[in-house]
Parts: structure tokens; sequence; C-alpha cells
């Protein structure tokens, strides 16, 4: 402990709720002297970025979710209006929804399916959990967040009878993700196996004119609500993606635009010694010498916080881990980040924090609320509350004396207005820091090969579904399907989709003799 | 894709339902042959851990998992029926509170509150959204995982009103873990508090003689399991811990311990290319170079696996994270893990695996079987499950193309026995491993670091409290209260215990002016 570099680095805002502390951070006066140049640039790409620059090159596009609690801010009167009157319009719907004004024909809606995935889903499911309440919320909300179907069986079933009156809220910004098309696909046929008119539970989120809002007003959906090709699905959680979900749940999101609102406001500061953003972004390039080379370990003292490691991989993952840098150089930058909540996780890994490989920097989450009301007490005087601090700090320093290095955010509880905060704190650290590195933080260039190769495989299921019928008296090895069909060089995957299929009940493959891949043979089933 | 490589290094291992592709790391033949005869010693060290040798030094434990799923095994004839009683009793026990024979004062048990943190916790919740289903749970299972008063609330608002039908499992091997004492504190409390009789309630899962072990019988709770010392917390899920709560959702414990008996069987082969823990642990050395170098990303394409990785990290990371190996050299040991399920992960990271910072390889979990019962076609000819796996095999793909390599388990269902033989595969690769680079797996030094320092924290507050109401009219700083109650060197704790007491409705502290952590004053509330 070191009380005297704990007052130089210790920064606290009061009108955002957030105490720093970056002095577990073993970095020199000379480091931050050093990066001050390229701090002010960017800051000042920034700035420009805020005032609608085109900040995404690669896909000529304005990056605008900084507008999204500050309407005022974006470069057009007629953009101001579309943000200012979306607000109000999911404002009024969600309470219409929740006054049972708007309703299933079966009465007020009760449940609230949300079908998305990636940035449709982390930050709604970030907020519910942050926020929601089994007691207090509204509509109770779920997730069909993947393309398993035994998984959206199980939601389904966890729903159960309400269905009749669950609310589906499809959330995709292109509209054609095949994983939620496909999960909207199979609510609906779920809705209609009960008899039940889909379109009168079903709400969609999408840009306009996407094949999802084309599907949902061919059907009469209760309504939509537009993303804008200016905000990136990483950073959609204060546009509808995220306000819708937590309006319906009873969550105030004037609340998250304003925390997010007022962090932004300080996090534009020039003055980097007191720009929290800026701090965050100094001190991840320090820990992993602008290069990644360690991961960030998110530790937050509060359950309620669980999820937001996995907001942040996709936050800061998607827009650091990248091959090039702006000039074309490869760069392989980004910076892996895993955690869940402590104290648990310290019988979890914290033996390996503290003795193992020393790959990662920590940062944790002190949050000094307690709870709702008053606490018993566990030992004379202590509450459990005290304890969760105590690990904390015992944990923190534990980590310190062997040279771990670590942040500490300090927040006062876990309100809507701090929720909103740290969206807008991270969201503008990981800009700054890809500044620092000189990289586009606002594209995802390396998502397509895996989609494109999926799509590869669903074609190529076709052809051997085909071929096979085509012959249904013969077997045949992988092998030889492949040569059939002309895919010699995917001989792997045709082996793979014959095992799928034949391990599924429809049998439209059937597997036959053979106990390795390269003698194993299928025909149609 | 290369045909040749896979057929090569694909193995299958029909008895378990396994199959185990390495064809995607590109080792040498050169690697194999260098790594045989340490894996011979890492085999010969693991037999005489099965026979009961000493396997865990510091603490003079035998390491006794294998012995749970085969109880046969154990060293003397009296464990042998320890396990086998233990195991018939906790059988018998689940079947009486299903079928109501073992009931609450207010009706058959419902509901089902596991407390415990850890091992005593991680175990169950992987195992509990593995194999369970709310359409067919027995009980349905909630966690106190941790000492968040805010958290537990939420569990307790959760059970509702099913609290008066709710057993509550309190699980520590040690009977003295700060976490799960509160957690059961908070749950008699909350049950006294509707007046109801906790006694009736809860059942203790334990080391015989422990604090916890010793309340359990004063307080004449409902029963109590044994623990063993020569079970570690890491590998407890196939004891008690894990087989309790699995049996009273209402999961075949059976099921498990065979499927992980199955693979011990496997596992023990001297035959390296048809060992698949064997193979697993080559590759993670191969990977991270023997040294950690590379994070070990879990992705299992089902949603059922998704809490597999936070289960991993702590049998990976508690077990392989070490400062020295077994001659005391300090090493620096371990792996970290990190992933949740696939294709969800793709929207988030992937972007980075595929193009960003190279380290990390990539652990895939294929499961062919797609739901129970049919599935539409969301494409002609196209399912939902078939779109999952068409996105594995698409993302595996995109990865190699970039150099990233990956292993990939296939497993035909998740089914108990399934999920048995991951927990002993895994087991078992991680004891292989640890011998590989000369660490003890089995023990956990860098632990008590935090829990000492967060006890010395909670003693700290004690006298802070003191100090202020002895005077109570006067407002001191954090460094004043310091000196005077002799805790100079632990101001910064000082300061924090003051601002998160402060903060908190009880108000035994309460902050006065001052904007900065040494000017900021504090009098007793």
């Amino acid at each position: 402990m070191n009380w005297v570099r704990f007052n130089r680095f210790y920064t606290e805002y009061p009108s955002i709720g957030l105490g720093l502390d970056i002095s577990r951070m073993n970095f020199s006066d000379a480091f931050m002297d050093e990066m001050k140049p390229k701090m002010a640039e960017a800051l000042a790409a920034m700035q420009e970025l805020e005032r609608g620059a085109i900040a995404n090159p690669d896909e000529n596009r304005m990056v605008g979710h900084y507008w999204l609690r500050d309407s005022a801010l974006a470069p057009t009167e007629d953009l101001t209006k579309e943000i200012d009157d979306t607000l109000a319009q999911l404002e009024s719907f969600a309470a219409e929804v929740i006054e049972g004004k708007i309703s299933s024909p079966n009465g007020s809606f009760q449940a609230l399916l949300i079908v998305g995935i990636g940035g449709s889903a982390l930050g709604p499911q970030f907020v519910a959990n942050a926020l929601g309440d089994p007691a207090t919320d509204k509509l109770k909300p779920y997730f069909f967040d993947n393309t398993d179907p035994d998984g959206m069986d199980r939601v389904l079933a966890d729903i159960g009878d309400q269905l009749d009156r669950t609310l589906v809220v499809v959330i995709s910004k292109s509209g054609g993700t095949k994983e939620t098309r496909n999960g909207m696909l199979e609510a609906k046929a779920a809705f209609e196996s009960k008899g039940l008119n889909f379109s009168q539970h079903a709400v969609a989120v999408t840009g306009v004119d996407s094949q999802l809002d084309k599907v949902a007003a061919a059907e009469e959906w209760i309504t939509q609500f537009p993303m804008w090709d200016w905000v990136g699905g990483r950073t959609s959680e204060l546009c509808a993606v995220g306000l819708l979900p937590a309006a319906l749940q009873g969550i105030s999101i004037r609340g998250m635009l304003q925390g997010a609102a007022a962090c932004d406001a300080i996090t534009r500061s020039a003055d980097v010694s007191s720009n929290p953003a800026a701090l965050l972004a100094l001190m991840w390039y320090y820990a992993g010498d602008g290069k990644g080379t360690k991961d960030m370990v998110i530790l937050p003292y509060k359950d309620r916080l669980e999820l937001f490691s996995r907001y942040l991989q996709q936050l800061v993952m998607e827009s650091l881990g990248k091959e090039k840098d702006l000039e074309g150089n490869v760069v392989n930058q980004g910076i892996a980040v895993y955690g869940n909540k402590g104290s648990t996780d310290q019988h979890a890994y914290v033996q390996q924090l503290r003795e193992g490989v020393l790959n990662f920097f920590v940062t944790f989450i002190e949050v000094l609320k307690n709870r709702d009301g008053a606490s018993m007490e566990v030992d004379p005087g202590v509450t459990t509350g005290e304890y969760l601090s105590g690990f904390y700090l015992g944990t923190r320093e534990a980590l310190y004396e062997k040279g771990r290095e670590s942040i500490s955010l300090i927040v006062e509880a876990v309100t809507p207005e701090a929720i909103g905060m740290l969206i807008a704190l991270f969201e503008r650290a990981v800009g700054l820091y890809a500044s620092l590195v000189g990289i586009n933080a606002y594209h995802q260039p390396g998502v397509e090969a895996g989609k494109k190769a999926a799509g590869a495989v669903i074609d190529l299921q076709s052809k051997i579904v085909d071929y096979l019928s085509t012959n249904p008296e013969e077997s045949h090895t992988a092998a030889a399907i492949a040569r059939n069909i002309g895919a010699e060089a995917q001989t792997e995957w045709v082996y793979k989709v014959c095992e799928h299929l034949s391990a599924n009940g429809d049998k439209r493959v059937k597997r036959l003799q053979g106990d390795r891949p390269d003698n194993r043979s299928y025909q149609a089933g």
C-alpha cells in the first residue's frame, strides 16, 4: 500500500458517481509524458468523430453512438429529430405495453422474449441482469441468443404457459443475421403450434428496409423501431436495441442515457489527468505495451455486474482485435477480456493470478452500496457486504504484493445512471486506445470469413443430401461423395456434415459400417 | 482442410461417445517423439496417484477423485465402503425428497437453494445448466455463490413464495469458507423472517467435524453428507458436492459416474495415441510451449455447455497456475481459460481471434444431436441445428486459414454420461499436463494470502468503528484514524473502509467535508 501514490493517482468524478484508482499500475511519470502527444491526437480524433466525420473509413460510415445520449450533437437537424422521435415513440410504446393498453389477444404482456445475437443480445442481457429484479420487473426477460434448437426449447420450456402473454422483440441491425432469423422462425413456429398469431406478439428493431423490416411489415407485426447505419452493433445498447428491452422491463432508460451523457461530457476533457476514459486507455497501453500482451481480467465485486465482462468481450475485442493498422501494416492488435465476478472468481483462478503466468492486468469494480435496506450482522459488527468489500481489498493486495497490477473503478451503486456511465466510459476508452495504437475501432473485417464458410457448409449439405438421394441404394465414403459433388478439397466438411446429419433423427443420411473417417460410409436414410 | 492429416489425428472412443480432433494443431512428429518419455513419466505418476500415493506432498494428502467413480480402486476397504455407502445414502435421500417422503413442514420440496462457492458451486452450476430442464426438473435449482447481499436478495426474490418448500444444501469442504457461512446465515435469516424453521430445510455437505458439520448437528438439520480430505474442491463434482444437487434435480448421477469411470478407464492407457487425456495435455503443451503462453478459449457449440468454461477456469487455472515447480524453482506456470459458447461468441470476439493478437488456441466442442424431437426447416432442407454445425465448421476454418489452431472434441449429445466423461477427461488432462511441466496440480498455496488480507480488513473495520465511536464529536481524516489505531501502513485500507461504511445506510460512519482522500474526514454516524 502506498498512500502517497494512491492520493496522486486516485481521481473522483462526482457528477457521474465514479472513482478511478490507477495507483496500482506501476507506470512512471515518464510514460505519461511520453504518451501526451499521442493522447492529444486521440482526443482530437474523437472530437472529429463526434462531429460526424467518417470515422469508419473502410465502411464509409459515421460513428454516432455518442449522439444517442445527446441528440443535439448529431451533425444534422434531421438526425437529431430522428433520435428524439424514436426515443419518444419507444418510451410511449413501452409505457402502453406495461399499462396493458397494447396487449396480446390473451391479455397484457407478462414476458419478453428477445431474439438477437452479439451486439443485439449482449447489451440487453447485461442490462437486464444488472438493473432487473425478479421482484419488480414489469415484463420478465428471456433470450434466444443462438441458433441452438435445444437451447431455444429450454427457453420456451422456461416461459411455459406464459407464451400467450409474451412479447417478442426481434433485433438485427442488418436484418439478415442467420442466428436471429432462425430464432425468429422457431419462435413463430412455437406460437403457431399453440394456435397463437405471432404477428400480434412481435416487434422488430432493425435497419429501415432490411429483410427483417420487410418481414415485419408484410406480416403486420405490432410495430418496428429503426437501427441506423451510424450505430455499430457493439455500441448499440443506447439505441432501440438496448433501450426497448430495458424500458419494457421497467428500467429507467432516461437514467441510462443521462449517465452516459454525463460520462461523455467528462471524458471529452483534454486534461488527461481528469479524464477517466483517457486514463483507462493509457493504462491499457501501459499494461500491454500497446500490443495487447496482457489480458484484461474484469472483476466486479457485485453479482449484478457479472455479465459486464461478456459485454466488454465484444466491445473491446471486436473493436481492438485487428490485423492491420490504419496504414495497412500487419499489427495483430487486440486485448483479450475475461472474468465473471468477485469474490466468486477468487475461488476459481486467483491462485493463478497471484502465482501463475503473468499475462494479465485486473480491472476491479467496487460497488459501495451493499443492498437495499439493512443487513444482519454475520459476525459482531460485520455484514455480508463488508465481507465482499474486504475480499476485494484483500485480493487486490495479495495480487499487488506479487507484482500483479490492477485498476479499480469505484461506483456508488448499480443504478441506471451508473450502467449508462460504465458503457460510455468503456466505449470512449476503446475509441481512444484504438487511436493510440492506430487502428480502426469501428469495423470488423474478420467476421465475414467465418459466416461465408458457414454458408459454404450449408450449401455443401444440400449437395450431399441430393447426391445420396439420387443413389439411394448405394453407400459412399466421404471421399467418394466429395469427389462426386466436385468438393474434393472439402472432404473433411463432407465427412463432418454426414456425421452430423446421421446423428439426428430425421435420417436423411444414415451411417453404415466403418470405424474411421476414411472407411466409414453413408447412405440416404 | 487436410483430409490426410485429419484422418491421421482424429481419434474416436466409442465407449465414451467421444471424438477428438487434433489435426488442426500444427505439431510435428518430432514434437510427439520428443514428448514420449515425459508423457510416460506423467502416466506412471498418475498410476501411483490412483493407487493412493501422497500426490499432494505439500498438504500430505492422497488425491482420490478417481475412486469416486470406481470405488474398488480406493486404497483401503474402509474407503471403498465409505464411498459406496455415501452414494447409496445420497441416492436414497434424493429419492425420498423427490417422492415427498422427506418433506418440509409445508409440503414436498419444490426448489433447491445451493449455498457454496468455488469448487462447491461451479460444478453444481455447470451440471444444473447442462443437464437440467425447466420442463422436467424435480427440484428447481438456485444458487448463493457469493457474499453479495444484493445478489442474495435477488435469488430470494426469484424463489419468491416457494421459500417454504425450498431445500437448502450448504456445501463447504472446510466448513469455514466465509462466503458460504455468510450465505447460510442470510438464508437462515430469510427463513426465520417468514416464520420458517431453517433446520427443517437444511442439509450440509462438509468435512466430518468441520465448523459447518457442528452447526448442522447442533441445530438438528435434516441430514449431513461427508466430504473427504482426499477430494479437492475443484475435483469434487462427483462426490456429494455435485451428486446431491444433481440427484435432487432429477439428473442421473449413476450416468455421470459411469461416464467418468469409462473415461478414466480409457485415459489410463499407456498408448498415448489412443489416450484422449494424454493427447489433450500434449496439445496444451505444444500450444503454449509448456509455459502457458497461449490462452485456452473454450467454445462449445451448444447452449447447455455454456458454463463449462467457468468450470474449467477453476479446474485448469487453480491446478496449473503455480509459482514454483516441484523442485522449488520459480516457474510461474498456468493456462488462462475463457469462452462462453458458439455461435454466440463469434459475434463477440471471433474478430479478434481471426485477426488480432495470437495469444490463444481454441478448444471447440461439437455436439452432434440437435434437440429432442424433430426440427422445422428454416431454409429448404436446413434446420437451426445444421446452421449451428455450419457456424462451428465455418469459424474453425476461418481461424485455421489465419494460422489460429484448434482442438475439437465431438460428443454425441449432452447426457449425464457425456458430462461425467468431460469432467474426467479434463481432470486427467490437467493432472498429466502438471506432470509434464513438473508442478503440483493439487494444492493452491496462493489463495490464502487474499483471504488473510481480507480478514485483516475486517479486523481493521472494527478498530475504525470503535475508534470513531469513542470520539463521536470529532471528525478525522483517514490518516489520523490510521495513526490512532496503529495502522499507518494501512491508511489506504482505512480510507476505503470509511468510504464503504459511510456509503451504506446504517451510518456507523459518516463522511464529512473533503474532496480528496487525503483531506476527507469521517465521524461516528
